[in-house]
């Protein structure tokens, strides 16, 4: 039973709470750093580590998803990015890199976004993922799933993710065809990743479309502003713990059908990684840590697929500093650096070994606190 | 029952939720957005969207009454501002727009305000708007309401607003003749708005002296200082959600009479105005945020009326660092800028959509979470 | 009952609030401000406002204790302050003004506290406030109280304040005898005042001593550091409700006999007052905000008495902008800045006039929410 | 019975405070400062105050153990520190001394403790220990434990401290052999303090492993990100309150064996260390407010061990602005500085003289108050 408040009369709230709300909690045990996996699979993809990479055109180019791929993550392209609406955009990311935080850069990228997808680079992008030997993954927003899966199925994915902000398994319109998502998953023969969502019901629901992996959360970072534009704000570790308690109740009414659960907000450091992780995800949906990477495409600058939007944009336009590494220094190490920023997953490695556990499955049941 | 707490021995306080503290919480269910209707109606009319301006005379002049009113919108003047005060006060308006945030600024606003109102050009102004074409209100305060009411409704205004920092349905005074809201409200035929009040008995009150809306909240934003100066900080959500309450039972009571919630206080952006019509609120009011607006009377000084206080100025008076663009972009977009304080209305669509609604009263049912 | 938390496994703590957690809550009614009283009497002496000076030497010279005294509040001089350890201690006060808030302030102020106080200073400080027509109070020291008592009561003082920053009825020392307040202040027959003290058994055990009012707190503002040095923090929503609580318990027990609570801490602004006087307190004990009058003795630099402490100095120096204005503009207005620093009383009149109260006795009662 | 809170659906967190959440409150007694007594005994060793150097290199140099020794409390040098990887490190901690805060010093700190430690080095610097007449206490880590405690012991220390960032009694490892705690402490002759440790499980547990003394805490203070590399944050009011709860149980399951506990976290001032032994601490364990003594071997520079960790450092390098003082003043004042980072056992002394108290053992009972 979820903690309700009445805010007011007649007026219930439940009580949610943040990652940085919690901490993980030591056990009576610990484990030798070199006996902790990290490795998770979803379907038949094996992966060293739980990384995602949160399909911005910030952090994903078509070589960087081969980047990740090789350290042992999943890239995602977004194919409704800079990479299907311009032949070359390497010119449009350099101008980009160079932008400063002002508010010149939101109506820019409403710009440079206007330009409309062409389809047939979704094949040349997906082409270019294969040829670098990664397991090829895209992401494609609800409203653009019908119209743009004929072309993407074609180019042949091998995990397609389907993300908007908020998305659900039942999408009301009287102005067009909606997705039906559970008709549209029963008919493909590859898994789909869908979300994000911030709730057990959404959760479930999603779950019972045939989604093999389950976004948990809307993407929120320092950079996003959902929650000053919409009013929606996701306090990750009830949403993330919520999913959790989907998963297992489908579990239980399909008899054995494990969705995975990818979280997707307030993860900044490998010690986020472990809460959320903690909090019962399977993995982490991972944007603007990426985005420090000396190879990112966008040279440091951050901004979420939402930031472009043409009339409601939500999400600021970031700009990091200097680079702090190369994408394998921030994925495996060495840190030189002690923020929680470098060696994320050496980092979630050793949380797990200070807490005894051996692997990612078990670690789900790490004990919190909750001291904010 | 509310959530009350023993602060010490034998002295009690209810707890308290500020919209900062809330957050909307997406259903199972996802709506297009252009099958979403924002549109109110008080008494006999309608308005596109749920928008009252604050009376200030910082947001509020007759042109942009007129303004506010074609975009969709209720303007209202204050008749105990400066336009009846003064036959021209473009001049004031701006010095006082160039007037910078300094301790100077509040001694100016007491002297600009010290020159007495001019009943004549009451009617004046009410001429002006409704040759505008808008709907006419005007505000007055309860302490001039027996005084001023006769040119008021001489004049021929649509809507009566009497508003104060505190209004109660019984006003205690030895000293002179207090206002009885209940009979002055009886003889009138046209629809008043009363407030701002603070709670759930004192709205009851206010509902059943006959007023059409109810203003709830103070009007506190963060140039409002009620709380330093009179310890009064009224906590919105629970504020709203408690009036709802009190609209309920007296529909009850008098077996049909719906009386409309204004929300006043803490409204910044438009994730501001989907959490506190969430709560209950029909409509909100806003102040600051239309100041930015670039047609704006006094170029994007802003001061509450309470700011202009003779001894005890309780609001200081800010300036925008340059206006954020028209009306109508403040209103509906498109926003060029992430931070939710452009397409306020188109802002509080999507978050409709987002979480599955159609219509506003729809959307007070609006599941919260309360993660601070 | 207190609400309890366990901390830790078998280590409970009680739950505190500060005056910055709760707002006073407006009544279904309100009142004419000039109807509102806010009368002070403590045994035989009436006083137009709540208000007892602290007894810093920032604050409290001769003068301005006569000054306050015709202004309707209490005066309050520190008999071990720099009026009776320098025949003139204008110099050293014109000094200490002209200091800045750098580390150095600190020794200087140990410097010019460590001359010994001249009993003869005494009588002569004392004439000089009864020459000047004002009730004649003065503070000392629980440690010096038994040393100094004889020379202040020859002076013939009206009201005697005993205050440290925690005092006990019950001191224990095998080093030298100690004060008993029961005896001694049996022994007189004048009003005394003792405190500080910060919960319902130390306040109740201060009133069976037979003092006439009991300080509530340890005069906690952002310059003390008693909680940094000491670990003691007062929570003053909560000590004053628990002492108003030992008030009536003792009244109770005596059947009659009505103990003043004097709030000290927390309390900078006309909002802060109305809150410690509505959670039970019957006056208010202000230091730094009388410091910022222009004929403050000190020029508008402040400090505590603890502050000089020869080896545990628990307080820093504080130094004022500028002077806000005359001692009457701080207490009455009219206030040209809306920041609850001017009108301090016409600020606590009006927020008793809002909530539809008369005095100040009735005004204890007032609603508070709790809403941080 | 923990307070416990559901943050998701089936997810449990056991709610925990910091000591910043609480504070002291004093009794209805007051005492003699001259009557309190803060002696502490750990075994045969008596100390005038219950101080323990947490082994920093930039606090603790044999100097700096001999000088801590000779004012009352207990230095520890960490013999897997600079002192045994080179003959004379003054140089390299000169150097240290004139780093900046800026990224490259965590690179130099990993440079500098690359050098391999020189395992006759040790019984060297013990030796200069023993011959400045102080009690010898080393921290070796549990990784080297069994390697290191060989050449150690032979050197003849007092006192021997086994100190990881999280140290449990069942370390589990398939790579080397681990150290099994109990059978190493009971084949030894000399009292170990063994930890940190977060929780009542852990603690109990190496309490059993026959440890004299149990350090709680992970030594996190501003300059630590063991938070945001490792997820892991330690509320230390209730991670003390619990491991008291173990020392009771543990000395009833013995029939009386006392294990003390040593606050290792969250203490910066006088107050902190106040609070601490409050919540049931026989002693603390202090590091940065060592370092800002005139004579500290680093000359103000402050590191953990874990900050120098090869490729996962877990802490930052921090630099005071200047020296405070002496180290004796910074123990026992007198304080010019009222921030209650200096005369940190006087500090200690007078809270407990203004609750009543007379000695630490009784202060363990002091009431507290939750108040954030």
């Amino acid at each position: 039973m979820h903690d309700v408040v009445e805010i007011g009369l007649g007026k219930p709230a439940q009580r949610g709470y943040h990652l940085d709300d919690i901490a993980i909690v030591p056990s009576r045990r610990t484990r030798d750093v070199d006996d902790v996996s990290t490795a998770w699979q979803l379907d038949a993809y094996p992966f060293r580590i739980p990384c995602v990479a949160h399909p911005s055109d910030a952090t994903m180019s078509p070589d960087t998803v081969i980047a990740l791929g090789r350290l042992g993550g999943l890239g995602v392209l977004n194919v409704e990015g800079l990479w299907t609406r311009y032949e070359d955009p390497s010119k449009i990311l350099s101008e980009l890199a160079g932008l400063g935080e002002d508010a010149g850069a939101t109506a820019r990228l409403q710009e440079v976004y206007a330009e409309p997808i062409h389809p047939d680079l979704i094949g040349e992008r997906v082409r270019q993922i294969r040829e670098g030997g990664a397991t090829v993954s895209v992401r494609v927003s609800p409203q653009h799933t019908l119209a743009l899966a004929p072309v993407v199925l074609d180019a042949g994915v091998d995990i397609l993710v389907i993300q908007g902000t908020i998305v659900s398994a039942e999408h009301v319109s009287t102005v067009e065809q909606p997705l039906n998502l559970k008709e549209f998953i029963a008919d493909l023969d590859l898994p789909v990743i869908v979300g994000g969502c911030t709730n057990y019901q959404t959760a479930l629901h999603l779950m019972r479309t045939g989604a093999a992996g389950v976004i948990v959360g809307v993407g929120a970072d320092e950079w996003s502003t959902t929650d000053t534009v919409l009013g929606i704000r996701v306090p990750m570790a009830t949403a993330i713990a919520d999913a959790a308690e989907a998963r297992r109740d489908y579990l239980d009414e399909t008899g054995g059908r494990y969705v995975h659960l990818i979280a997707d907000g307030d993860l900044q450091t490998s010690g986020d990684i472990a809460k959320a992780l903690g909090c019962g995800a399977d993995a982490v949906m991972l944007g603007e840590p990426l985005s420090l990477a000396e190879d990112a495409p966008a040279g440091g600058a951050w901004w979420h697929s939402a930031a472009s939007h043409p009339k409601l944009p939500r999400g600021a336009f970031g700009v990091a500093e200097e680079p702090l590494g190369s994408l394998e220094k921030i994925l495996y190490g060495p840190a030189d650096d002690p923020d929680g920023k470098l060696n994320l997953f050496g980092g979630l490695k050793r949380a797990m070994a200070k807490c005894g556990y051996r692997d990612l499955k078990e670690f789900q049941k790490v004990g919190l606190v909750l001291d904010r």
